[in-house]
């Protein structure tokens, strides 16, 4: 999100939109990529945003082909770079790459010739989420600037928040960060972003919340001390949303721990847009896919 | 199976006849389902399901995209209902599921727009099962209604004993089920299935016996001795099937445990039609999916 | 490579080398094989050359379904009889193979009527990895015949070595084979390949170097000290390289282990040729769909 300029931005968004309703047709499908090879690499398991990327894919009647690290011997003691290497001489038009290092993506974009998209790098960045939320609440406000954004939860672990922070500040929202101190990193402020503690203080007059999902595993790291606990203070309820706008969208980048980071009638209810982002999530990959491989390349 | 009538059921076993021989051609694809999505989301294991429905589809020109449990981060912490709304905001024209849970399709059928086919559920059922091997009988007997059926085997923890029953059943037939007393459930004389012991006793003057597949953990939980005594007990051999008709056809719905339930002389021999159950799944898979997406929808 | 002739070599190579081409084109597909199913089967991880054989497969616009023994129920139980049976029941056009144990796709090709296609087996061939090595030497040499060509490393164990050295005596070139005396086998002698436990000797007028992956298991098994020490007597070096012939080819069938049996200044240098591998092999398996599946069949 760091190197895309706000054109680029409006440019990908503005494709995505026109992009979504092929969704919607009886046959869904155009022969825009027909003959192009979309390899997706998955060093970290993830159904969520390969299944969004397939569909979108094929969608644009790209072929397809879908390697995961754990049952790949091509990793088998060799280098990221000789990995890349091996793809790129099989002729891709792009490699979706989500891998467990931050930067992995990058590095390999100034290696190989085919375009690299990043699916999820480490603790670092997932463009393509923050480009779908953005969508998402573009569609609905109609606008990105001026927002009020609260993202909430684990700031520190949580490669959505940065890559949202970068975008919605880069658009011209006002953006909050809130969660618990063991969550939040330090420097952060650097980011224009302000910093709370108190789910109240960043809920008031929210436009947009962004509630990130807590990884279970951070309670063995002693970050919080119980889902109860989380949830109780910065667990997203009808009670804790009150001093929101009235017409508040709450967003969560799935999957969703239901009755910690999110209670049930917050997911369900009337200002959650949460699958309306999955819905765009197609739609927004197939723009990027789009844009990448579908001119006169 | 129980909710389907009659007809309905006529109606894809002749769709399915039809399409059958699409898979003999040279060009083994046909424009029908182009621009169509089908998820296959495999919460269990499964090859030859998942394979013959995938099959299926492609030879319609579906789009399709596949997920399992074992590899998906979409399930961690959540429910099978978010992860299937999830889905369905992706706009698939079907999700073909097998799930641990019986009744987990039934329930999800409810819940989202999307086709839920399923592919089965726990021990309750595998209704394409049951259809492809009706239709199997129907193509070498010219009919249902009549037939003497034996079921034998494990009966209470198979999946496919009970749409066979619900369905042979339905379409006129006279089921009996047979196996060791351990492996027949209570109550299970409501479905109009008379219960024998006695292997002889279940194949005499049989038309169709259809032998179950012993899964080996059962041996652990004591419903068996070994594997020895099943097969002297309950094995299906060119002995015990001295006293069917000179017609019987016999099925399993695989993969076989050779020596065990089914003695290889009865497996390789002319009154199996083992192979052409696996032939006519991909033809009753494209028939149920034809029918479901296919039309004017 | 045993059973080819060959005419029939040279036919694959040459129908390689025109199905390159497509691979560079804007459109990578061409609709030869529409209509036509292509199992992959691998009881054996290899993300290497499933990917090589699918982009293959899907650039002549066939289906394409990818099974692997690690996530199949289909083999719980089953013979690999059974198992192709069932496969082939769905009629498939092709069922590419890799297993671990030698003979399994030389069996199966007696028992179906569906082409196999041997993409590795046990310890036994590589078929395909030969003919590429074949076409890229071929490619830069425009000829086999007469060529020096050195095989380094663990030839033992490596189905790669034992397909090479049959394919490229056969094309006429002269073989030699060098690597420790633990991984040189008895009697490898009646493959008209002399043996040197020598690098230098090995390299020494070499017109091509193929250097053999190193598989780390092998260390537990004593057949050589450390990575260290193997490097040190047999890794292909700029050093060890300089007795070789001014315009020597360095192939490696991948995955690298850089620094082991292979330099980072030999691989990445400008005799390496290990991308150009890759790329072909692409076309390679094209050439072999293509022969197999897209005659008058």
């Amino acid at each position: 999100m760091e190197s895309l300029s706000v054109e680029e931005i409006e440019l990908i968004l503005d494709t995505a939109d026109s992009l979504k309703e092929i969704s919607t047709r009886p046959i869904k499908k155009v022969p825009t990529l027909r003959g192009k090879t979309v390899v997706h690499f998955f060093y970290e398991p993830s159904t969520r945003t390969r299944t969004s990327f397939e569909i979108a894919a094929k969608r644009l009647s790209a072929d397809t082909v879908s390697l995961s690290a754990s049952t790949s011997s091509m990793v088998k003691g060799e280098t990221l770079i000789d990995t890349a290497k091996n793809l790129e001489a099989m002729n891709p038009d792009a490699i979706v790459l989500r891998h467990n290092s931050a930067g992995a993506p990058h590095m390999l974009a100034q290696l190989v010739d085919a375009s690299i998209i990043n699916a999820g790098d480490g603790m670092h960045a997932h463009p393509t989420q923050a480009l779908l939320d953005m969508m998402t609440v573009r569609e609905k406000k109609g606008r990105l600037s001026g927002l009020r954004v609260a993202i909430m939860g684990d700031i520190a672990h949580s490669r959505v928040a940065r890559s949202d922070i970068v975008a919605f500040v880069k658009m011209g929202a006002r953006v909050i960060l809130a969660g618990p101190p063991t969550m939040i990193p330090k420097g952060i402020e650097t980011l224009e972003a302000p910093v709370t503690y108190h789910t109240r203080e960043a809920v008031k007059d929210a436009d947009v919340i962004i509630v990130l999902r807590i990884q279970k595993e951070r309670q063995q790291a002693f970050l919080f001390p119980s889902e109860r606990e989380y949830a109780q203070c910065y667990g997203l309820t009808a009670e804790s949303l009150a001093g929101a706008r009235d017409d508040v969208l709450i967003l969560h980048p799935g999957p969703m721990n239901r009755g910690v980071e999110i209670a049930p009638e917050v997911a369900d209810g009337p200002y959650s847009v949460i699958l309306e982002q999955v819905a765009n999530g197609v739609a927004l990959r197939m723009a990027i896919l789009y844009l990448l491989l579908g001119g006169a390349r």
